[in-house]
């Protein structure tokens, strides 16, 4: 089969045919039918994450965004069968530790990462294997489709989780988004419909002109000056009451914070840059006298699709909204390049393989 | 009156005559029957926290952890008069903003920060003035002494606070707490009594005795190497709950980030030294992965009280434990320059005026 | 002035002359701008609710949502002056007690129900007092007009509450709201616009159509048959997540509990008739076996105005939508006493004195 | 192997031979080392619950709170082998649902409950099956006995959840417990334990004592008057924070509810009896103008028996000290029959088979 293979870090991707794979007895083979392309794959090429373990290997299939068909069922495997419509998260978790028997394998405490480790190839090809199947794939609503479905993860999921369950946003709120790629696109859309009030934060004026279409109450150009944060404020009657920092580098983070009002909580979505290499100072002093909350958030735990169906169900929510082009396989490794100058707005997803 | 006064930051105070106070039609006065030292007061004798536009003008009386009784009342308070026995919280509310009206003066937006401002004189004086009294004023139940209540604050309850409210303990959880000083040693008898399970760390040997007294289920000696977070994990099998920074150096804020679990929460309570001047950098990465929470915490919001006397009044929290020695005012001065060495075990309560 | 007077337990109401008042030290005078008429003025006027030592005495002025402009100031009064444009809510607390000092008048240990009793004479009037007016009046941005905060209360604002705190409303909750009134319709509008899913309840078809309109995913006329409870859960995919019982006669309130799905909650918000005497026989066992909550709602805590009010200012909410009529203090006699058959669709508000 | 087995609804249970079970792929054979005697028990052999569709067929094993070693392993099991030491909820989930998922047996949709159902014969057996038994089995840390395990369930782990987790217990909080069986000896011992204060009401003088020796703050005894409400608020400063019905009968939860004090919680344990079948009048003005919470309780989910074992292992809770006599099988008839005058003390525990 076709697959887009991580050959050496920071060089094109190549298209090429790999073996088919062949389920273990805990996995299903998915067919794919749609993959986002992410911010994440872009670091996963460059090299990124080696400060926190997560380098991933030449060899490696990359594609974590993944929406398709069962293909082949492994012998343990109980409640999937052939020609179920799945969704997979990325965060495969082993169904058996404190976390998982939660529902969150998103704080699983064996994660693998779906197509950013040597043992679990992604799905920026034909087909690809499941690991604890029963545990991780997500059954689709008759009514979502694949695309749509690709467009959920990570980020949309990401951003609904962010919002919803680490910063439990509440009607109302002011919430400043910083950065506003697919998380911060996400965000300013989900805030919106669940009766917060966002504000778009980036450098690109074709991006927050996207988020003022997607409901950004008010958007702040960052590329100007030093005074970002002051005029999230401004705006915000005093201070934000969520500000998410949706990219991962120290200023973007930095200014996130300074965003807030008192007792106002921070959430950290985006992982860091070579920049940073995981580390950013803060304002420790500040946030202790205003009472501050700074959330690291990853992923979403499998319990939350429901509600997250129930809302693309009601037309509440539209991820497809976020979705930016759609593509062939074959254009993957172009359109990864193109990221490194932030020039992608929405989610591109992989449909054609 | 007498009281002690900082005429030089770095020199020690002087303990002389000054003006007794008036009440403006706001406020009352307060006879000091006893009052806390803290390091909090050396911060301010040291000139520290200019970085949080706090450093405390020269001429301040000091003194911040007061309990009393009502010696004269302005035309304009309505629930207080001559001889009522009352605490007051060293944040003094102006009683109307948001936070205010919910009963957090600990959050006000424009706080004012007693014995540590030139408008708010302090407790290390036979009297002092409260402002906006029908607000700020607690009203101590008969069985509460004074010493006791001085014992309270700001260590005690602001440990209350950060492990009650801010942290959301948990019954069973593991809490680390790093820095076994007033707040670290209130922290560890609270744990304990509330169901959970405190791991002491601390450079001090009769600190860490001290802590084992009061309830610790382990220690940690963080003098000898750079693992400090590791021992914490493994004691708390696999990683704490809880953890609480109660000192504000760099080393114990990230060495308590480092002792967390998966999803748990970092409580910081210590202000920085002139070292960090605010700004400690944290691996924000891991924090993001593992979805661990930053709280920053300060004081304790005024309707927190009633419960804190419930548990007092059962017998269930004993914050006369953590009362170290009791001294008069004109101990004050030396008894200050002596927490340079962190010799102090417990919580210094002036009784003499 | 001239005032609307409770003469006798169901005869229509005076129109008639009295005193203006006079504000003793703590009170302020307001000029009345606008007020709603309420189900809970047609049960004072039946002389319901002996059986909760609530039975409004004759003599009695009513009127208890209003908004309007300072007339007079006490001179203990600190916060307002002449002018000021206000919203007393119904709930007037003594300032001082441990809810109120937390801003929940709402449950005052000695609240005082506006217009309800004979110490705090309603606003179907010129001009009424408020007792403890620093801390009862609510300041009224200027983008709200009078009307429109008298449409907020005290139908809007309790099912606010209700939902936003005592429910604790997530996104895509499946919501049933029982009895489609001014509160009813309030809770349909509200649910919509924070990303919930509604189901309207009621046996009338134009106030079913009105639901819709106000942003119901789907509607149950109960008047049909006893399945009313098996219906909703069949559109709610198992069982409402919230149910809200908005009107307080036995069979709604059992109606709205038989709803809900495992872990649901029953919101109680109408107060019941002399039918009942506020007794209603529920299915305890079902409700300890499926974990469910009874969640009792009473007005609103007067520190969520500020939430509410950025909802009114960014149009997430439209109160105006709920209001049905505007009418004179002339005709709240007449339309008072049309409430016996629930004819009116939406709240209706005095705006003429 | 020998079992006791109910016949006839209200007649001795007989102990006899039955043949030893076999396991389906999906369970395991647990050999019983001990199993508690419960009310529920009794309640089953009444032939009660027939109104929730819960009654009890004649020819069933009873016996639901077992610990055991595992002594056969069904083919499609993979966490568990031979010898394993496990305790098994009487809350017998499939593991697929929505509330399995999240680890909440005690909400599944399709719940079998162990020893009340024929398709889940019980434990006072030598042997009993256990359905999805990766699932629902609770692995037993070395530290703790059988007996020991035998007491927590399901009385001492109901007790557990409903305090902690349905009444979120706070610290400081006065909790009234209406029954001292298992279940109320159970819950104050634990809310002790937790830092709140619990007030403990039974007709028996014998009871109250061991309450007072597990920690009652006070107790009330309410064979005496309609008074029984009054009394706890009183103890309780005007009203408990949390009520538990630790009983099931109409006149200990109204007294429950009674208990309260604004905006207190009241948890229900106890099914009810022929008396009530399932339903009782409660008062709902009362709750809605004072914002009572009226919470269900069930079991306890799997996913919380990891902060309970810590608790054990700690020493903050000691479930040996709830423990009554200890008995063979052959007396388990007896036993059952003496129930019906409240005569035991404690929980009576089998652990000779
Ligand atoms: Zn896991
Ligand atoms: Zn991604
Ligand atoms: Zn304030
Ligand atoms: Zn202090
Ligand atoms: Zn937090
Ligand atoms: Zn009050
Ligand atoms: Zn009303
Ligand atoms: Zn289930
Ligand atoms: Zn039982
Ligand atoms: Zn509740």
């Amino acid at each position: 089969m076709r697959a887009a293979v991580l050959e050496e870090h920071g060089e094109p991707l190549a298209v090429k045919d790999v073996d088919y794979p062949e389920p273990e007895p805990d996995q299903v083979i998915v067919e794919t039918e749609a993959c986002g392309i992410c911010r994440s794959d872009w670091h996963a090429w460059q090299g990124d994450w080696s400060w926190i373990g997560a380098s991933v290997p030449e060899g490696q299939i990359l594609g974590h965004e993944p929406a398709g068909i069962v293909s082949a069922v492994g012998e343990d495997v109980e409640t999937l069968q052939e020609g179920d419509r799945v969704a997979v998260p990325f965060h495969l978790g082993d169904g058996t530790c404190s976390h998982c028997r939660e529902g969150r394998a998103n704080n699983c405490e064996t994660v693998i990462p779906l197509g950013l480790s040597s043992i679990a190839p992604g799905a920026f090809a034909e087909a690809f294997p499941v690991r604890e199947a029963d545990y991780n794939c997500v059954k689709l609503p008759d009514s979502l489709d694949f695309a749509e479905m690709a467009g959920l993860g990570c980020r949309f999921m990401t951003a609904y989780h962010a919002l919803a369950d680490r910063a439990e946003l509440r009607p109302g709120d002011w919430v400043a988004v910083h950065g506003c790629g697919g998380v911060g696109l996400s965000a300013i859309h989900i805030a919106d419909a669940l009766g917060a009030h966002p504000i778009a934060v980036d450098v690109r004026e074709d991006k927050l002109e996207r988020a003022r279409e997607l409901g950004a109450s008010a958007t702040v150009n960052a590329a100007e000056a030093g005074t970002t944060a002051q005029e999230v404020k401004a705006l915000a009657g005093g201070g934000a009451d969520v500000s998410i920092d949706a990219l991962g580098i120290a200023e973007t983070c930095q200014n996130s914070i300074g965003s807030l009002g008192t007792r106002g909580t921070h959430v950290q979505v985006g992982l860091t840059t070579g920049e940073e290499e995981g580390q950013i100072e803060l304002p420790v002093d500040v946030m202790t006298m205003r009472e501050l909350d700074f959330h690291g958030s990853f992923g979403m735990p499998l319990v939350r699709y429901e509600e997250l169906f129930k809302l693309i169900g009601e037309g509440t929510l539209e991820p497809s909204k976020i979705i930016g082009e759609t593509l062939s396989l074959e254009e993957v490794p172009e359109t990864l390049a193109s990221m490194d100058n932030y020039e992608t707005v929405g989610i591109p997803v992989v449909t054609e393989f």
